[in-house]
């Protein structure tokens, strides 16, 4: 299958490989990693084992590598407003997109843009960081779980379910995306905030009891305005978050892309992890209030960011340095 | 009147050496600013005019300083289990003790080894910082709120109110120091919180809405503990919350302490402003939830503290600086 990868970071980077090594046709659109790549390859460092690819199919714009039947987005969602514009130039009459970046609203971008009929969705529970240019770590996990965006069990997603098998890719199709997408967000939304808020990896925070409580608290949450989102069936939440926790006390140190994110001094997805899941349980009338203040602590460290890129000319700055 | 100041920091110099300019015997227990008060006196910059004290009784042990007619308690809570010593030299037949320090405890702690009659409380509403060694600035403020830890308006808080005034700090003795203490704490417990954790002086936070907003739900928790404290008159939740976050708005970037705390590596008063209002509101069937989670991000941070001063023989410290 020809597979264009849009968002060549840890998780385009590393599925992407293990397709191409699978035997896939895969090209993929690449900024940082393009010289590195172009030059020597891709280098997966894996806990499955590592392995090199010499030849990789690396473009500089979507236009090269033209239309392609599956599109794999990868994109950070703080990037969404340049998503339709580098999906364009892939898409030919048959061509489907697989969405597997994190959180809400994704596929309904896509689907406004190119039809609800060709747009899934996927949530990767993956570990994965990216090294030096031309190389990718993978750290553990790797589970795909994907679907239609308009629901239901379709050979569509059966076919990708087989080829993502095929790759050495866990991987299950699911009849209800909506509740697939909440069950990511119960580890997103503690794990990612709290980590990017405190410097602290998960098995730095699960050590902090009080934190921990935190955790589930927050969970819980997440749960309650999942199952107010009109699931085929709720999700049991004293269960699924005792799991998720026990789940990720087994990741040694892992650092979440959002605390990375923080320490680079890069923009937080907070719209796709926070502020449209917010929207979507206060529309089915839960408060979620943990969460909103979570969502609100981090959005302040947001105006750092925005100050580190283009300082105000008045003494805010320097006292804040002080 | 002779006095001993037990806790000579920002608020410690400030007070004892307007105290002592207005005549008043005062004597400082020093640590950090001992060599530099002995060799060039005591340099107090203020909003209301600098000025220097030539000579301070500066002392660097309790027993030197001996029995004086009123302790001036301006030790920082997380040491309070130095305190018992520290004032026990000080406490002569008719000794009184004022603590100034922040937050809730303090009192009970002092009266239960010395007697209730002879402890009282304040409140400090005091913008300073300390300078260089031997230096102290008055940013702003500095009205005090005092009263008999048994309540009531006594001869003594009366006397005390009269001493603050004649040396040019506002004083108003109250009947009700609980009263008091929980108004303090409405504005300590988010702007102390949040400064340190977000790494923001007051003007910073409230210039980002939602974390105005957050201050405002911090305050009104505050409030809702307060009111089931029985307290001789409630405190007016809104009109009192607005008037503290319009006051505090007139602050210039002010940084406090806990936020210069946190800077610096040391540890916070969480125990005195967020352990013990929570548990007294707890105990009065009040959940202040908001507070319980600003609490617990805070104590999360004290584990680096803790690292910070003894890190771990394992990857832990290593992983978290990358």
């Amino acid at each position: 299958m020809r597979i264009g990868i849009i968002g060549s970071g840890a998780l385009g980077l590393y599925y992407g490989a293990m397709l191409q090594r699978s035997g896939q046709n895969v090209h993929f659109l690449l900024r940082r990693d393009y010289q590195a790549i172009q030059q020597h390859g891709l280098q997966v460092y894996s806990c499955n084992g590592n392995f090199h690819l010499p030849q990789i199919s690396g473009h500089q714009t979507a236009a090269e590598i033209g239309t392609v039947d599956l599109v794999i987005v990868g994109l950070k969602t703080i990037s969404n407003h340049h998503l339709i514009d580098l999906v364009t130039p892939l898409i030919g009459t048959n061509t489907a997109i697989l969405t597997l970046q994190n959180g809400l609203g994704n596929e309904e971008l896509l689907a406004t843009a190119f039809g609800a009929g060709r747009v899934l969705g996927g949530v990767a529970f993956l570990c994965s960081n990216r090294g030096e240019p031309g190389t990718v770590h993978h750290l553990g996990e790797g589970k795909i779980r994907l679907g239609e965006y308009s629901g239901g069990l379709s050979p569509q997603s059966r076919n990708l379910e087989e080829m993502f098998q095929a790759a050495g890719i866990p991987c299950d199709a699911v009849s209800d995306l909506r509740r697939a997408r909440w069950e990511k967000l119960v580890w997103n939304i503690p794990f990612n905030g709290l980590s990017a808020l405190l410097e602290k990896d998960v098995t730095d925070l699960l050590s902090h009891s009080p934190s921990k409580e935190l955790v589930k608290d927050l969970m819980l949450e997440v749960i309650a305005g999942a199952n107010a989102q009109k699931l085929e069936e709720p999700i049991d939440g004293p269960r699924f978050s005792q799991q998720l926790v026990s789940f990720t006390e087994n990741m040694d140190h892992y650092r979440p892309s959002m605390m990375i994110d923080r320490e680079e001094g890069l923009p937080l997805e907070l719209k796709a992890i926070y502020a449209i899941p917010l929207q979507q349980a206060k529309a089915a009338g839960i408060d979620m209030p943990k969460i909103s203040m979570l969502h609100t602590l981090l959005a302040s460290g947001e105006n750092n960011h925005n100050r580190q890129l283009c300082p105000l000319p008045n003494n805010r700055t320097g006292k804040e340095q002080q």
